[in-house]
Parts: C-alpha cells; structure tokens; sequence
C-alpha cells in the first residue's frame, strides 16, 4: 500500500476553523482505520471505539461552536502506545499480563493532550513492556518488513495516515528508529522534559516520552503543549547550525548500505551551504552500550519488582524481557549509581566536544539500515543508543530510501535545545526531502 | 534558657496587616540570633546574613505598601535545613564535601515560600547528609540534651522562637522525632505530597519534605503552600476521628517513661471523649525495620554513587555514614525492587486494618522517650519508622514532659488525608496541652 500521512498542522487547522465537525472528521478516521488497519496493525482492538469516539467528539462540536474557544488540537485523533494509561482505555502494554495489575492514573502528557483537544483514537500496539518482543503491527511502506520497535503502533499509525499525531516513548530507540522505518518524523526531547508519569517504566533513569508526526512543523506544534516550558514563540531557523559528523566506532555500527545513505545526505547538507565537521566522538561506545543495558536491565529489575508484576507474572513475560529483568536483578546498588554517573560523563563529554568544535547539531543515520524485513524482530537500536543514553534532544527526518524502504537522518542537540532542533529540523527536512536513492 | 516559640499564624497576620515594615521584623529576627545562637547553634553561620535580609526586606517593604497585595507569608522569616538548596546560599549538608560538588537549582518547595513571600533567615544544621552524624545545635529546653535530627537545627530555631516555620526533611523520624523533643509541632506529609527537588537525597523512595511550628494553624497555613493540590478551604474539625492505639512490638520498642507519658495522653483523649481502639498492628515490625533499612542503605549508595559524592570525597564522610553506603552498595536491584513492594505491602496493611476497625487516626510515642542528653546522639526514630516507611502522613503535637523534658503525641493518618490530619490535631493540641508530667 501506499503510505499516506497527514499533516498535524493542517489537520488541527482545519478542525479549529469553522469548516468541519469534529464528528464528522472522526467518522473518517474509523473509516480509515476499518480501511487499512486489517493490514497494518496499528492499534489494539477495540471493540466500541467508534461509538466512544463519536460521544466524545460530538461533545467538543457543542462545547465549542465558536472557532476561537477551540484548543490547539481540537478534534484531532491521536494514537497513544499502550504503556501510557489512559482513562477510560485498559493498558496491556503488549503484554499478557492483567490489565487490572497495569491499572493505573492517566498519564500527563495523555491529559495535556486532551485538554488541548484531541481526542484519543486508540491505544497502539507496543513490543511487550516496550522491550522487543514485538507486536503484530506491519509497516506501511511493505507489510513484510517490520515498523520498528518498541512504539511500533504508533509509527506505522502515522506513516499509515490512521492518525497526524501519535505518542511513544525511547529508552534506547523506539521512538527515532520506527519513524526512520516508517518515513515519517520523530522526535525525543532532552531527558525530563516531558512528564512521564503515568507510563509503564521499563528504566526510569532512561526513559524518555516522544512522539510521531508527518512533518516536523507538527512535531513542534505538539511540544508546544507536551513539553515543560515550551516558549510561547518557538525561535526561528535563521542562525544555520553547524553540523557535526561523529566519526569512529559509534558510526561504523550501521550498515554499508545505511553509511551509503547517510554520506549521501550530508553531501546534500554540504551542498545545501551547511558546514559540516567530521569529528571523532564516543571512542567508548562499547562500554556505553554495555552500561546502558546493565542500568536498564536493573531498573526494569527494580520496577517490575516493586509493582510485583514480575515477582507475580514471570511465567507470562516472553524469554528476552524475562531474561533482561533476570540479568538486571542481581546488578548492586553501587552498579546502577556507577551507571547513572557515567551515563552524565557521556553527557558532558558529547556537549564538550560540541563546545570545542563549534558544533550545534550532530548528524547519524537513525538506524543501521532501513526496516528488516519480517515482524519478529524490531530491527537494532544501536544508532540511537548513546543519544537516549546522554539524553539529548534527538529527531527524525525522512533522508530518501535504501531498497524502495524509508530510512532516517538524526539530528541530535545539546541539552534542553530541543527549540533550537526543531527550528534547524524544518530546514533539514526540507533539503534531505529532495534525496532519493542513488 | 526557656523556649519560648513564635506562632507562624499571629507572625504572618501581624507582617500582612499594615502594623509593621519588614525591615523593622527581620531586624529584630537578627537581634534574636545574635542573642540566642551562640547557646543554640541552629543556623549554619552566616558572614553578611543581616544586610542580605535587610536589602531582601527593605525590596518586600518597597514592592508590597498595600496590604492586600502581601503573600500569605509575607516577610516571614524561615528556616531552612541545609540539605535544600536555597539561590544565593551554599548547601553543605553537614559534610565536608565542597559546596561546588553539592550545588544545584533552588528546592522547588523554598521558592514556593519565597513566591509567598517569605524570607530565608538561614539555613539550618542538619546531620551529614541527613543521617545520623550530629551538628553542633543543642536542645533550646536542655541546652545539654540533643534536639533530635536530622533537621536539628530547623527543630531549635522553632522551638527558641528565631523563626515561626522552618523545613526540615524525613527518611526515617527527622522531622517528628527533633519537633518532639524540642516540644514543636513537626509535620510529614503524605509520601509524594510535597515535591522533593532541589533536596540533596538520602532515599529518594523514603525521603519527605516536612516542616516544624509552634502550633498546628501554623502548620496548616503552610501546607497549603507547600502541599500539591491543597484545597482552598481546609476541612473542620467536627467530625471528631476514631483513635486507634497500634498494640504490639512496634509499641513497645518505646521507653517505659515514654510508654507511661503515651499512657496518660490516650487517657486524656479518653476523657475527653474521643473513642479510642486499642488494635494489634505491625506485628512484623522487625522485618519493616531491617527492610527500611536495607532500602535507604541501598539507595543512598545510588544517590551518592550518581553523583559522584562518595565516589569523589569517601575520606571526607563521618564512619557511620560512609558505612550505611558501604552496606547498600552490594544491595541487588531485584532487593531494592522487593523492598519498595514491601514497603506498599505495609502501607496496604495498615489502611486495611484502619478500614476494618473503623479507625481514622494512630496515636503513638513521637519517640522512645525525651530528648536524650549530650549532643553526640539524636535519638531513635524507631518510632517513626514504619509511618516513614509505609509514607503515610504523619504529625507530632506536644504531650506533656517526662524528666521535664517534652515529649509529643504522633498523629497518623490514612494516605493522602493530611488535610483531615490537620483539622484533627488543632484539638489534639488542645485537649494535649493540658498534660504535664505526674
């Protein structure tokens, strides 16, 4: 099928003009979903979703007639990956444990989200605890190759056009790697940016909340409403950063034929009149992945135990996440402490370097390669580790394809730059739109 | 000398009303200092603390003429424990650790008092990082007894009258144990009420936010500044509580002196009317002891590891300190998660129980017994312990003396029933007022 998103700037425009009822905009949207998602998978089944939704939009058609009473994202549908609680909706987090046992108060961003009037299409499906045991979601662009993983509902969602806006969350990359594969926009903001209460933790030190769109304009109209202390006036693009090239073992992890792409679109930046550094960075990155999965294997160990879902449930957890809480229960206090420092000495590192070298934005390939084919594996977050790890601000462009699939440039900025990346991310959309395979 | 503590309620009517400036208050604030520290020792010494008031009050003086426009807490002059950081003062938690390493954004809870307009008169001795190491502050009733800790010297500042209201922090018992023994009303809220940033850890799952004042309308009013969430109008006091009496092991971990003093204010509630349960509770009180222990051990060593502390400057930290960390540094993850299901299995049992015998409120010992003397040791909180642990809210209200020496009254209450807890204990203060030693 094709893949057709839609736009969330234009969307949420049109639904806070006079033009059309949110009713009859949410009609289409179960349409679409009775449509395509037959074939793509995107959402957890719900049995009376179009009545629900039809209530709660003819609600916000009666509450607001007037145009300029109308919230920024009044009537648009949004997807939510099932780990984030919604009221209302039962949280399964791709798991087979008791919704009752995952129970718990809508998460934040959920409620800000509502308040600025969308309306929540569905829950979509996750890998289980947002680990890698994946879903039954397909992406858009061939149904045989996987959408990328752990918010792999909430990618294919978009990239489907099902939704212009749908949350997800990273802990390595599962929000900048399902965007790459599915040709859409992705974005995590810095670490603690966005409130994560009320979404199911897999590491709470490493867990971030991010979100899909068709285009990066919309990406920043939801983190005008989802991040803390987002400017009322977002700063322009005007001062062109400079990009940096993070040369060494970090970016020798992706493919021959995803490092092809990647030269390929810092050529066409090159072109475009931006300067571009090529500089040495995260020499260390072995011991950075393996830090990363100690610290996460104990804090998945810590909160699976703590809510007693492991201790009560272990026989219902796949092998891998089984095994991940089991390598993480007897990781000491002192590791994770170890962990978490070196994890900010990542951090300060990489903001050195960008200090000493002048640079503003590093550029990587969002994935080693496009989407593999097949569902069973969600494909290698390797690419995006050290970024979730630092907990910088990371994002998404479509950068042209690789064998006829999408694949991602990501852009990574200094801590709480996240304006200043997605002012610079239009223009990079923009110029890397223009690529196509050689 | 005699204590003799201000009332934060009459202080904020008199500096809201047009009577006094600001300037005039806070410069009395220092006289009484200058005369009642070098006996004290509360405050961390302080070079320019009276012109840094003066300018702060002089500019509330010059920004607030009209009454109407003052804060609530209006030219306050508080107390802060010098584990919360404060703009323009370094934190030294009681350690020998650099400022520097210690250093970061104001505690969320000290600019809410500042945006109500109070003044910071100083910081406060704490024991080394909370803990148990002691400062140098002595008991304002005893100047040879301790005054309890860890907030030590936010506990005498009230109780010599330096300041109407200070903030202190509880792990285990530093907040109602030292407002007992220094005869004050000492508060802990709900786990989770008050927001803890900005407060250098001990255990982020067990630390609390809480304050001390000479009366419970004291401690109200600033709760509903520094609570999440407080209601605008507080809830009477006409629904009198049914008294629970927790029986069992947890009780008599308590003196004898203290059990005798205990004694005598549950007969007072008697005779006063209240109906009061005698009811076995925490039976497993050894287990809730040693799991809280492990857990605080266990997460001190991440919070210290983290950021370098411990790691950095271990030469630098009292022995008993350094050995908590040293024990909860081999703590494995899949411990620290048992610990915290544990510590929710606690408070599970205990409303439970609250539910099934039709009890509001738990009275018990605010400690073992008085203020022990010297100053090498700040008492047992064992009496705290398992309120701490189980995170309900918690208040202390003076209860008579035993030895001459005060002695409190602990109030517990049901998760999240702070606001109820309040409105009770203005007439636990007052039908426990009457009490002296027999």
């Amino acid at each position: 099928m094709t893949a057709r998103p839609t736009s969330l700037t234009e969307t949420a425009r049109s639904l806070r003009s006079d033009r059309r009822s949110v009713v009859e905009h949410t009609g289409e949207a179960c349409d679409g979903l009775d449509d395509r998602e037959p074939e793509i998978h995107a959402f957890v089944p719900e049995s009376d979703r179009r009545e629900r939704l039809r209530e709660a939009a003819s609600a916000l058609d009666t509450q607001y007639p007037d145009p300029t009473d109308r919230g920024p994202l009044h009537g648009v549908p949004v997807g939510v990956k099932d780990i984030f609680q919604v009221e209302g909706l039962p949280t399964k987090a791709g798991s087979d444990l008791p919704t009752e046992a995952l129970a718990g108060p809508e998460a934040t961003v959920v409620t800000a989200l509502r308040e600025a009037g969308a309306l929540v299409l569905g829950k979509t499906h996750t890998t289980e605890f947002a680990y890698f045991e994946p879903g039954p979601t397909r992406n858009p662009h061939d149904t045989d190759n996987t959408p990328g993983g752990s918010s792999s509902g909430s990618a294919a969602a978009v990239a489907a056009g099902e939704c212009p806006l749908a949350l997800g969350s990273q802990t390595i990359g599962s929000v900048i790697r399902p965007a790459a594969f599915c040709g859409i926009v992705g974005f995590k903001p810095t670490y603690g940016r966005v409130p994560i209460e009320g979404v199911i933790p897999v590491s709470p030190s490493l867990d971030h909340v991010g979100w899909f769109t068709a285009e990066v304009a919309g990406t920043r109209l939801a983190a005008a409403i989802l991040c803390r202390n987002w400017p009322p006036k977002a700063p322009g693009t005007s001062d062109r950063p400079t990009v940096g090239v993070p040369e060494g073992p970090y970016l020798q992890q992706a493919s021959s034929a995803g490092l092809e792409a990647f030269e390929r679109s810092v050529e066409t930046l090159d072109a475009a009149g931006y300067e571009v550094r090529r500089v040495p960075l995260l020499e260390d990155i072995e011991a950075v992945n393996e830090r990363h999965e100690t610290l996460m294997a104990a804090e998945m160990a810590i909160a699976h135990g703590e809510r007693e879902w492991y201790p009560a449930y272990a026989d219902r957890y796949a092998e891998a996440t089984a095994e991940l809480i089991e390598d993480g229960w007897p990781v000491s206090a002192g590791t994770v402490g170890d962990a978490r420092a070196g994890r900010r000495g990542t951090r300060e590192g990489v903001v050195e370097t960008m200090d000493s070298e002048g640079i503003d934005l590093w550029v990587s390939p969002a994935a080693p390669g496009p989407a593999p084919e097949g569902i069973d594996d969600t494909g290698d977050p390797v690419m995006n580790l050290p970024w979730t790890h630092a907990g910088l601000p990371a994002l998404t462009v479509p950068a042209g394809t690789v064998d006829g699939l999408p694949v991602g440039c990501q852009c990574v900025a200094r801590p709480m730059d996240d304006e200043r990346l997605l002012g610079w991310g239009t223009d990079f959309e923009t110029t890397l739109a223009t690529e196509s395979e050689q």
